[in-house]
């Protein structure tokens, strides 16, 4: 019985790809924003992800953040959250401080400044080895600290207020250089991302993948940087909580890659994850609950920004769905022939399951151009 | 572990009642049909049925159809399609007509006459110990045979097309008396069903309650009507097919009240279905892929009317986790720690499972009125 829910399981996945999301996976571009209805009916009901280009045209944004002299300007005296880690990497899995072959779950220090001085930060950090700023704080942002900016874009998005019934939850700003990376995670929310200068490269995952991100809890932990001495330590929580986080990293360092591969086949002999590229001035609708992993590609002032807007998901059918499916272990079997997905649209990328099965490669998520 | 997933199974039940569908189980009332973006984002993409009390008040249909002078007169010489069995039960379980002790999935003869003499069958049988006609045949039949009562409706259900992009699929048409009843299914469709006069009463399941219903393969079986001997044989279908289908009476006679409650316990120890009454003037939303059982209370002229439109579902990310769920065994266990549901909201009803659970005595679906 184990063995044919693995493959319910592993049905699910291509399933939702035939059916909805699309094989291979590309996501839908929109020239222009969707009217309310085609937006609910077409993306939010089935939880479908989509690109639009010309999303916010008549945004002043557009033309004024890229600047640095009118941000500096603007926001001269505005103290502001600025978000520090060793590595780029915060909400994310980093060695355990006191049992370093285990992992912990590290959150960023978080210092408030003046927006100039943390911008220097973030600049700064550009070509620091063990520093890494990023102007972020996923708390609403945008109009707890950056009122001054408020009349450069909207306060929401029409057509997606009219669809969803209600006003942004939060309002996101992120400003950050080439070296800040978001994990895979996934969100309660219902995420429409503006780029305005620079651009984001997400990973996506659906609901459905679950088990393929390996979802685990980890104790967690907070990085504390000491101004004295220029370095970092990594401190656990008191009281001691666990935080359940995805394991997978897709982009696993060239020593690390097979290792990383066997340990998490679900993911890396998987369906490929949808890769989007988020440009300026386009908007990408992030549905509730998918998987997501975010990178960033600075514009030529070395700077990423963004908005983006947080909507109220509705706890529904597909959650109680999701719930379901969590619940459901998926066995990890040996079996050679549950690695070998349906319609062969997946194929091995290492020999992780003792199989004769062809051994062919591809990235699937590996980013061989930066790994290899 | 497999006890495990049966407890997910009922977690699942509960989970999309107390997260979406309420519980005690009522669907949501509305005074007036709902804007198109209010019908997609609080029924539709939930999957969510509702019901519309002064939905079509401009229909001459409201006024017209109930006088039987008024459908002779406009149908004088229509040929239309009717349905005869034995016992009201069309597209139902029925004793296997050469394995008595096993059950087929009996369809109705169906004959094509002129409306009056139709018409006089229906009545006719109101009385008949063996023989029921039903005006009813869902291909389209209000569009393709009652092409002379369209001026009395409306084509479409005009916030449901512009919600849905798509216009309807079929348009069904039905006549029945107090013996029509129809047996517990579901459709690929998104269902708006109105009622003209009398009344229907649905049973509905949603789809996450699949288990509950003991689909399972039957042989298809017709129905043969003997005009010389007035009675009816049932024939195998050759070639021989087998048609998935419901195994639950929700109202089971007296006399096997007790045995049918032993062979589904699922369906009478869990949670209640939803009972709505449809009333003339009203419409319900049946969504994709709900489960629903169906009878009919006439008019004073002993008539129960109603048209319904079918809307082409989405086949999305819901579908695939029902598909994933179907996949998924419920094992049926004995041990009585997995008759007792979440909340102690369902009670046992009999002592199915053996076990020291307080037995307590409730109806969920059983209809004691009628059956005890």
């Amino acid at each position: 019985m184990a063995e044919n829910i693995d493959f319910s399981i592993q049905n699910l996945w291509q399933d939702v790809r035939e059916l909805s999301l699309g094989a291979p996976p590309n996501i839908d571009r929109l020239p222009s924003p969707p009217t309310p209805l085609e937006f609910l009916r077409r993306y939010v009901a089935p939880n479908k992800p989509c690109l639009i280009s010309a999303a916010v045209p008549h945004w002043p944004a557009l033309s004024l953040w890229p600047s640095t002299n009118y941000l500096r300007t603007t926001l001269s005296t505005t103290p502001v959250s600025l978000h520090l880690t060793p590595t780029g990497k915060a909400d994310a899995l980093a060695p355990h401080p006191s049992a370093p072959s285990t992992l912990c779950f590290a959150s960023a220090h978080v210092e408030t400044l003046p927006f100039p001085q943390a911008l220097d930060s973030v600049f700064a950090s550009d070509n620091e080895k063990n520093k890494v700023a990023y102007l972020q704080q996923q708390n609403d942002c945008f109009r707890r600290e950056y009122g001054a900016l408020a009349a450069d874009c909207e306060d929401h998005v029409p057509w997606a207020t009219a669809a969803l019934g209600c006003a942004p939850e939060a309002v996101n700003f992120w400003v950050g250089n080439n070296s800040s990376e978001t994990s895979f995670h996934k969100d309660h929310y219902e995420n429409l991302y503006v780029v305005i200068t620079g651009e984001k490269r997400f990973l996506l995952l659906p609901p459905t993948d679950f088990h393929r991100t390996y979802v685990r809890e980890y104790p967690a932990a907070k990085y504390l940087y000491h101004q004295d001495s220029g370095e970092f330590s990594l401190e656990l929580e008191d009281p001691a909580t666990n935080v359940p986080w995805c394991s997978v990293d897709p982009y696993p360092s060239p020593q690390e890659k097979r290792r990383e591969m066997e340990k998490f086949p679900l993911y890396f002999n998987g369906p490929k994850p949808f890769e989007v590229s988020v440009k300026a001035g386009e908007m990408l609708y992030l549905p509730s609950m998918w998987f997501h992993h975010v990178r960033q590609i600075p514009d030529d002032a070395r700077l990423t920004i963004a908005i983006n807007y947080w909507y109220d998901m509705q706890f529904d059918v597909k959650y109680a769905y999701f719930n379901f499916l969590q619940s459901i272990p998926y066995t990890l079997s040996k079996d050679p022939s549950l690695c070998k997905l349906r319609n062969g649209e997946a194929h091995l990328d290492i020999s992780s399951c003792n199989s004769g099965t062809q051994v062919s490669r591809d990235t699937r998520g590996v980013g061989d151009d930066e790994n290899d």
